[in-house]
């Protein structure tokens, strides 16, 4: 099966760069495949896209090769990992890009690159996605590097930006974490096992605003809003045939609680 | 030839959405090409999508299995519909996706897919995107499944949502359909054969406004407006060098006619 | 190695235009891959794709065949140019789009693409990229044909439209060539060789404002502005987190011009 390599940034699609990171992994490996998980990200919104490649990555074949450019640290000393967990490889820089739930994997394994001893031309300062990530990712992919050659295993790295959720008696603390094209208000939030049948009172709440739990987008009235577990297992804040976020403001990076009391 | 596989979503670029559909064809069809068709149809917009899979189809190689996934009714008891047409697999929710064009055509067969007897894994109430259409495409195009064999000929579906234009004397009746990019205003409406040489007074109307035929943008002044047949073959609404939405407005969904004398 | 064809457009991407392109070219050459470097020019902004073309071809493998379609004078009688250069292929219409460096590269040879000799199916007034460049690309790239066969050395074409920085004692002229998804107003100014070091007073002008020259985002505060050196080699003005597009005005056009005086 011919490598895939996945693409997440915050490049937008109406510049040249995100072509240009594939001209570079063509150049250096021809027979892969590369998808555009997402350049949509909001810029420098390193929580969106932790969240996004915490979740999407399941979905593409094992031995997949995951970059992820949002780095603010660009032209800085930040660090550059090659983290394998699940059987995919993530490079990223070292930011908190790297969630929780991706770093507590069973075969997790995180390494510091070692970017001299790649011995690649000089970097420039504000555009390693192309000379760095780009590159790299094309060996990975083809075999011509193995991860376990890249760097020494990492001792300390940047504490993962996308929080953990809070449980306490009767509430999950989180967070609105990306809103989506739809205006989707999207949650950090897992819906606790059995939360529906045996607890009352369940809702998501926003501000002033709580939302019932449903399970389709049909069991809403066209213009109502409620919460849904979403198709990647987090809460998000839904108007049917409409904007939640229109209705409610954008709300990212808002504090958000699933709350309950014992039936 | 490697096998393709078009997508069509009102799913926008900015999330990971489409990028998650992709990984899972790949991992069904290793070898497959994927071509993005649009992802920017306005949301549930039917009738625009409708538009373009009819007149978008036949720039692809034959065998090409085109998914399009405007589904408002996701989560629903909706079907599925799996349609040959001029030798090209049209994947669809059964919500009038497909046109009159596409469905008269002689080789045209419709099926409703069997879903239970695909035996995928439980769907989720919001993307079968991911989970129907992108994995159901991997193996049609891979040739793993025929569409024979998805399920039934299909004896009700519904009715077609772009509504086919209304020939009287002096006159054809239809829609702005879609809105471009540049801000031309599309219209369902084909020129009559022999229209601009056999009749006089020839214009197309948008309420209070005529629009003369011409045959390209260059016989515009720069800033005017006019009619002319595009290369998709309907007329549509173009300013020179400008916006004809920003002139007219954006006119989604409004009636336009074509009217003559004779000569 | 397979094939690669480069896309860059000013059709956006919300409708099918590009993808149809994608249909097309692997109807012809079902092998090839194909990389959109962008298709978010502005409409007709020739300048800023000949900027792009420009500088962008150099990361994509020696004999990639890159189209740009930026064409408004699509229908009239304007020419169609293949040039090659530096061992890449270049496919454009005759409108400006070569740039002075891209025209003087010691192997440039350029060619008017005689188009009734192709024999290909008549064409629309308003789509040759879809019926000439696609198709012509695909066999150019799967040499099914060659540049030498297309027709006669070129002997008058259009002027660069990204017209030439303008040296004089203390300064370098030139313009904002394209503004980017960061808001980055991006310049076709090349710093001159050790003018960091040899000159004192360095800084680039745009309007009233005044642009200190830094290395890195990092060396200006949160909110500072500057000028740096981009990734593809011409100065920018920047805005540490956050958009020089919205401190400064869009300024695409303006003219600016880098200034100093001996040290």
């Amino acid at each position: 099966m011919p490598a895939l390599i996945t693409l997440l940034t915050d490049f937008g699609l109406s510049d040249p760069y995100v072509g240009v990171m594939k001209g570079v992994i063509y150049s250096r490996a021809s027979d892969v495949r590369i998808v555009d998980v997402s350049h949509g990200v909001p810029p420098q919104d390193i929580r969106w896209a932790s969240y996004w490649l915490e979740r999407a990555y399941a979905w593409f074949p094992r031995g997949t090769v995951h970059i992820a450019v949002i780095d603010p640290g660009v032209g800085t000393d930040r660090a550059v990992l090659v983290h394998e967990a699940h059987g995919h490889v993530f490079l990223v820089p070292d930011n908190g890009l790297l969630s929780h739930s991706l770093r507590s994997s069973a075969d997790a394994v995180t390494r510091r690159v070692d970017v001299p001893a790649l011995a690649y031309p000089t970097l420039s300062s504000t555009f390693h996605g192309r000379e760095l990530f780009a590159p790299l990712a094309a060996e990975l992919a083809s075999a011509q590097r193995q991860p376990s050659e890249l760097g020494e295993i990492a001792q300390n790295i940047v504490a993962p930006r996308l929080s953990e959720t809070v449980t306490s008696p009767g509430r999950v603390d989180g967070h609105i974490v990306c809103v989506d094209h739809f205006g989707n208000l999207i949650t950090n939030i897992e819906l606790p096992a059995r939360a529906a049948e045996e607890r009352a009172n369940l809702g998501l709440h926003l501000g002033e605003h709580a939302f019932s739990l449903v399970e389709t987008y049909g069991q809403l009235e066209v213009g109502a809003s409620g919460t849904l577990v979403n198709s990647f297992g987090t809460l998000e804040i839904v108007s049917r045939d409409a904007s939640a976020r229109r209705n409610y403001g954008d709300a990212l990076g808002s504090p958000v609680s699933l709350r309950w009391s014992p039936k």
